[in-house]
C-alpha cells in the first residue's frame, strides 16, 4: 500500500532531541505542490536556532536548503519559474519562502518581504501548516513559491545549498553591478564567501580578493577563484599596501556580518567603490564610518536579505556552468540520515565543514 | 580701444581684504574660451574658505557659481555639452570642472575625479593660470570643460547656481533612481535642499518632505515643492509618526551633511529605502547605524561628490520648465558690485540670505 504518512524530525527546544512525529500527507490545493525531500544541508542559521543562539518559534522543522522529488500534484497546472509545467518525479529546487504576487512589497521588487511571507525551515508547526521544513521526508509547496526543476548534471550535495547561500549570491552580485575588470573584495570565507569568489571570477572580476580571520579559510578560497587572501584581524593599511596598489577595491561583497569586517570594507574602498552587506544578520554593535568619506569618494552601500526570485535562476545557471571547475561537492564534509539529526547538528556545531548533509533515503553514489 | 585686460578681486589671506589684480588676457589655444562674467554667486564653501573655516591654497580667486558671454574664442571649433558650435555672444554656464576626456577615472563615469582636474574657483593662481574664478570680470574655459549654453528665459539670478547647487542635486536625483509615487525626505533646506523639494516634486514624488533645524527655512521650502515639514530636532519617533504612518520614507536626500541627521534619515527608510548623501563634505565625527538594519531592510546608501555633465544637462532643463513655478530668483536676497566682494561676503555670512549675487556689470531688469 502506498505510504501516506511523513517522518518529521520537529524542534521543540534548543538542544533537546528532536522528535519524530509522523504526519499525514496533506490535500493539496491549487498551485501546491508535495515532494519528497532528496537532501538537505544544515545552514548556519539553522544551527543558531538549535543552539539557541537566536530565538526562532517552536515547534517547528528546521532546515531549508532543501531539494526533492515531486511526488503529487494537485489538479490543474503547476507551472515553474519559467512558466513550464510541472510533472510528477521532477527533481527541484525552490526558493526559501512563498510570497504573494500581487502585494506592495513585490510590486516594489522585494518579494522576499511580501507581507505574510512563508518561509520554508521557519515557521511554526499549525495544524494546516505542518510539512514545511527540510529535516523531514516531505515538503508541502505553498501557493506563492517559486520552483525550478534541477539539472540532471547536479548532484544533491551541490543542489541543496542553492536556494539559500548560492542564491543569496546572486543577489549580492546583482547589487554589485557589472564586475568585468573590477577588484573585488570578499569579506568572509565562509559557504557565502566562497560562493561569491566563484561567482565574482565567472562574473569576469579581474581580481578577487578574500579576507578571513582563519587562514586555512583564506586558503581555500582560491580553490573557489579567490586570486589573493588577506587576513582580516591585520590593520587596513596592510591589506591597503597588500591589495590595493594603484587600482584600490572597486566591489566589497560583506559575507561575515562582523561590524568591524563592515567598517573595514568600506574604508578600504576606492573612488565609486561599492560594498554589499549579506552577513549583517545577527543583533550586533553600530558600525562607525565616515560620511564624508562617502560623499568624496561617491561610495554606495547596499543591503540584501534573502534574495529574488531571478537571483535563484542565476544561481542555478552559475552551478550548472561551474560545478565541474569549483569544488562545490566537497563543501558538504559529513552526511547523515535524517534520524541521526542531532549528531547531525552537532557535528554542523563543530564548525570543522562548510555544510553537513541530512537525507532520509541515502542518496545514490552521483557523477564520476 | 578694445580692453585686453580684466579685474580680479584676488582672495590672499582669510577675511582680508580682497586686492585687485588687472590681469591680461590669456592667448587660447585649443577648446578655450574667454567669457566676460555676467553674474556669480556666492556659495557656502566660498563662505567657508574666505572665514578659514577651510583650507585653501592662496592667492586665488574664488566663486565657482558663475555665467558668462563668451568675448574670446581660439581658431578652431568650441563645442558645448551637445555638440552645436559655440559663437561670439553666447550666454554660457560650464561644469564647476574641467576634465580629462580619456583618463581612468572620466573612462569608469566619474570626471569629476578626473586626475588633474581644474576646477573653476578653488586653483591657486598661476602664471599660465589666471582667470579661473567667479569673482573677476573676465573667466578662461580650459579644455575639458563641459559648456551649456543658457535658455534665454532664465535670469542670471536664476542660472547662476546651476553648475554648483543644481547641477548636484540633479546628481543625487539621478542616483536616487525612479521618485516616482515616492515618498521622499529632504534633510537640509538651504539653497540645495529646496533645488531638492523642487526637483524631487517634478520627477513625479507621490511626498515631499523637508527636515531642518529651522522652522522658517521648512516652512519656507514649501514654495519649492515640500508637501510637509519636520523640525530636525524631534526624535524620530515623532518624525515617524508624523511622516511615515503606513507607507514609510522611500528616499532621502541628505543634503545638511550633519552626522545626527545622516543617522536619522537612515533610520527613517522603509524597507529599500535609498538615501542618498550630498551634504557631507567637511570634517565631521563618524556616523553610528546598524548594519543588520541595512541588511534585513535592503537599505541603499550613496554618496555624491560634485557631478557629472549629463547632470548639469538636466539642471538646466528642470530650471528652464520651472522657474516660473518656484522663485528661484528671490533666493538672490541681495546684489554687490564686484568691487564690493567684502561687502558681499560680510553679508553672506550673516546667513540672512540663500545667495548673495556678484556683478562685475549691473545686470539690466530682467524678465517681468
Amino acid at each position: 500500500m502506498e505510504t501516506r504518512e511523513a517522518l518529521a524530525m520537529v524542534f521543540e527546544q534548543p538542544k533537546a532531541p528532536f522528535v519524530a512525529h509522523q504526519i499525514e500527507f496533506p490535500p493539496l490545493n491549487k498551485g501546491e505542490v508535495l515532494v519528497k525531500t532528496i537532501y538537505t544541508t544544515l545552514c548556519t542559521s539553522d544551527l543558531h536556532t538549535y543552539y539557541g543562539r537566536r530565538i526562532s518559534p517552536v515547534p517547528s522543522i528546521l532546515g531549508h536548503e532543501i531539494i526533492g522529488q515531486i511526488v503529487h500534484l494537485p489538479p490543474g497546472e503547476v507551472t515553474d519559474y519559467y512558466g513550464h509545467p510541472l510533472r510528477m518525479g521532477d527533481r527541484i529546487t525552490w526558493a526559501v519562502y512563498a510570497h504573494h504576487a500581487h502585494c506592495r512589497m513585490t510590486q516594489k521588487g522585494l518579494p522576499q518581504k511580501s507581507e505574510g511571507l512563508y518561509k520554508y525551515g521557519h515557521e511554526v508547526l499549525g495544524t494546516d501548516n505542518t510539512l514545511n521544513g527540510g529535516f523531514a521526508t516531505h515538503c508541502h509547496l505553498q501557493q506563492g513559491s517559486t520552483i525550478f526543476k534541477l539539472p540532471p548534471t547536479l548532484s544533491p550535495q551541490e543542489a541543496a545549498p542553492l536556494n539559500c547561500t548560492h542564491a543569496t549570491v546572486a543577489g549580492a552580485v546583482r547589487l554589485a553591478g557589472d564586475l568585468q575588470d573590477k577588484t573585488v573584495l570578499v569579506s568572509g570565507a565562509g559557504m557565502l564567501g566562497l560562493s561569491a569568489c566563484a561567482m565574482a571570477k565567472e562574473q569576469g572580476a579581474h581580481q578577487v580578493w578574500v579576507s578571513d580571520i582563519t587562514e586555512t579559510r583564506v586558503r581555500y578560497a582560491q580553490c573557489f577563484g579567490a586570486d589573493g587572501w588577506i587576513l582580516a584581524n591585520q590593520g587596513n593599511d596592510n591589506l591597503k599596501k597588500q591589495t590595493i596598489g594603484k587600482e584600490g577595491i572597486d566591489v566589497i561583497i560583506e559575507t561575515s556580518g562582523a561590524p568591524s569586517a563592515v567598517e573595514k570594507g568600506v574604508d578600504l574602498l576606492t573612488i565609486g567603490g561599492t560594498a554589499v552587506l549579506i552577513g549583517s544578520v545577527f543583533s550586533q554593535r553600530n558600525i562607525s564610518i565616515n560620511a564624508e568619506q562617502i560623499v568624496r569618494k561617491l561610495l554606495t552601500i547596499k543591503g540584501l536579505h534573502n534574495y529574488i526570485p531571478q537571483d535563484l535562476a542565476s544561481a542555478i545557471n552559475f552551478l550548472q556552468r561551474t560545478h565541474s571547475i569549483y569544488p562545490f561537492k566537497a563543501l558538504v564534509g559529513k552526511e547523515f540520515p535524517l534520524q541521526q539529526l542531532k549528531a547531525a547538528f552537532e557535528e554542523g556545531n563543530q564548525g570543522r565543514y562548510y555544510r553537513i548533509g541530512v537525507y532520509p533515503t541515502k542518496p545514490e553514489p552521483f557523477g564520476a
